[in-house]
């Protein structure tokens, strides 16, 4: 891509509403405008970062052992099916609407209302069973204070997944799975470090209604962030503010402990449902005995667009983001410094050699900028490896390459360069 | 995929508000499941679909000659804006719904209001031009009368392009080259044939507003459609009604003609916008000469779920659906029909060979249904390829295959299958 052809326009102007930092550093490197208080546009760099987080969770969604099978539900719902649950009125954060004939409809912020009698068409029988869907889809929340960026926003794409087992065990088996599985993908996407006490991402105990004791959030450390969550410093898993006062034992461990403070915000979330959902909707099954029984079901939220900006708050410096590779917008930003026939000719040839390879590369070619304002922009969007081409390096046959990460430069031939790109 | 675990059951149940023949398909072989009037699930099936109509047109939006950037505008966008441009009074359509603190949204029927105010946060000077930028995103429309399958929906995944020029006549050039794109995107789903006097979807004249004597709709021609065409009999080019009472000179090829009445649906439509949007938002640059000058706009726009619907109602047959292989939902579907171990046995293996080699199939491994069903139900998904196993196959190494289109069966032997299909 041309950056000069960009649409996007880097800025040291922000948004007053955006507190966090990775609203800062996103509206700033032009990866997402905000419409209004909540509501944002994922400009193309943003929206190529989101793409790529929805490639690594879809796929993790379908292969075993998760075996999802992915569709796609209306935002639009009727009153009836939320009147069912008793969420039309108790759930504070439902936009409701009116439609043709004074008809009220949510704009569903989660889809047990929909998947539950939808489910009911088509499972009859235990042979019908396990079975495991879900979307990737936005969802709306109208949220009381929506100000840290794409934190919190009334608008946002999710992945939400439901399971329906006969059994309970089986939920429970499936559960244990799902928990693995997150922590493997935010592991994938930078945010989760399980070697080091610092875990980044936290797997947190709360409060799990009436169908199980807790449920568990996945909450990342950043001062941005609108939740707090209390770290077991014993088995570096968190409980949640509700559950730390109640005792110094941890909940998961079993021991006494003391909990370190941490503010954070919630990436994810499992939930065993149980029977809450197929109860009022009449889900059931007939079991191998013959019996109708209700259907156990779970639900397995993700926040994509939480997810990029909760990697962008854990993930920079002070000159901007630093993207891991496989949700980088580009895996190579390339420059020219001196703007000249030669420099730009021989620039040019180097993204024409990286596009031809398959190499994602974003070329800065705009002669209206300093080399001082490329390099300072380069680092604000923060695309993995910076490619330089100078009268310098032409000289030595080569190109300057540096890391986001490291400090240092290095130079390599040009002929070894899109060798060494396609190999990290 | 196996077909005993696919989330959805054909059956013989149609939806009451269902009027059209492929809303009828769909929701009997479980592509799609009516949550309420105009409002739609996608089960895997359908939403597979979905994905390679949305591949395709993603695919011809980013590559020459349209060059489009992708990005993502939200659905709730602010009452203010809708004010500006006089819509929020006179698009009856137009889903309304209000905020904390009582604040006014609307969700977006089009975006011509997100996209001309981002637009000037962006463009300053003529160099900023052209430019394009599309999403493929989830639109809102209160439709008075819902009721033809996913043909005519009050929540509808579109593909919108916008486009934004510096002079008029870069702009006529582009829109005419987003007509052949779009003429040859609907060959590539099969419902337009250029080479024959039938072409199935019809390029329309429209009254064009204020900027243009004409806008285009691509109207594809089936009995359940809500709108009408006429067609001139010279050229094969369509006109709507409000032309067509005027003059019985085709405005198109300018001979005296006679019109072709016929019933359609919308599948896509381009519309020369001008400076109708600009205007009101301030969306200027300074041109070559220091003026400022209003941007000139194009919009383009292609419905995605209303393309599935007009490929089932145009692709079918008195037993089912007949899917093009580019979006069918599999390429092959493999059966048994004599429920022992060494025919399961033999289909299993083709099954997963054909998987192993990329090729993709629904397996019906179901073993309560009767080979009668199970033909049946193939024919009604309408996948492209029937695989049958059998005794007689077996005796033979062979594999009976039947191509959804064709009377006829033919006999492959199993070790030539992967090979032909990867061919296909």
């Amino acid at each position: 891509m041309l950056q000069s052809k960009l649409f996007c326009k880097t800025s040291k102007e922000i948004s007053k509403e955006t507190e966090s930092v990775s609203g800062k550093l996103l509206c700033r490197a032009g990866f997402v405008s905000q419409l209004m208080a909540g509501v944002y546009t994922f400009l193309p760099l943003g929206f190529r970062v989101l793409q790529k987080i929805e490639a690594v969770i879809r796929e993790n969604m379908a292969k075993p052992p998760v075996n999802g099978q992915e569709m796609l539900m209306p935002a639009l719902t009727p009153k009836e099916s939320w009147q069912k649950t008793g969420r039309w009125e108790n759930f504070d954060a439902l936009f409701k609407l009116k439609g043709r004939g004074e008809k009220d409809y949510a704009l569903a912020s989660t889809h047990e209302e929909v998947i539950a009698p939808l489910a009911k068409k088509i499972i009859f029988s235990y042979k019908d069973l396990p079975f495991y869907v879900f979307q990737i889809q936005t969802k709306f929340r109208n949220e009381a204070r929506a100000k840290s960026g794409i934190l919190r926003t009334r608008e946002f794409l999710m992945k939400d997944l439901y399971s329906f087992n006969a059994e309970e065990k089986d939920l429970d088996a499936y559960y244990d799975k799902m928990d693995e599985v997150y922590l493997r993908i935010f592991k994938e996407f930078g945010i989760r470090d399980d070697r080091s006490k610092n875990k980044i991402t936290y797997k947190t105990l709360a409060s799990g209604g009436t169908f199980s004791k807790y449920s568990h959030e996945y909450q990342t450390v950043t001062e941005s962030g609108e939740d707090t969550i209390y770290i077991c410093q014993k088995c570096f898993v968190a409980v949640n503010k509700e559950i730390k006062e109640k005792s110094d034992i941890c909940p998961n461990c079993g021991k006494k402990t003391s909990f370190e403070e941490k503010k954070t915000v919630e990436v994810g979330n499992i939930f065993k449902l149980g029977t809450k959902y197929s109860l009022p909707f009449g889900l059931t099954f007939r079991a191998k005995d013959g019996k109708e029984k209700p259907v156990i079901m779970g639900c397995y939220g993700l926040g994509l667009s939480r997810i990029m900006g909760a990697v962008a708050e854990v993930k920079n410096d002070k000159n901007g983001i630093i993207w891991p590779r496989n949700i980088a917008p580009y895996l190579v930003h390339l420059l020219w410094i001196e703007n000249n026939a030669k420099v730009r000719g021989a620039a040019q040839k180097i993204y024409d050699d990286l596009q031809k390879n398959g190499v994602e590369v974003l070329y800065d070619d705009r002669e209206d900028k300093t080399a001082g304002e490329k390099f300072a922009e380069a680092d604000l969007i923060g695309i993995p490896f910076r490619l330089v081409v100078s009268e310098k390096t032409l000289e030595k046959n080569s190109v300057e390459i540096k890391e986001r990460i490291e400090e240092s430069v290095k130079l390599v031939g040009q002929s070894r360069l899109v060798k060494l790109l396609k190999m990290v």
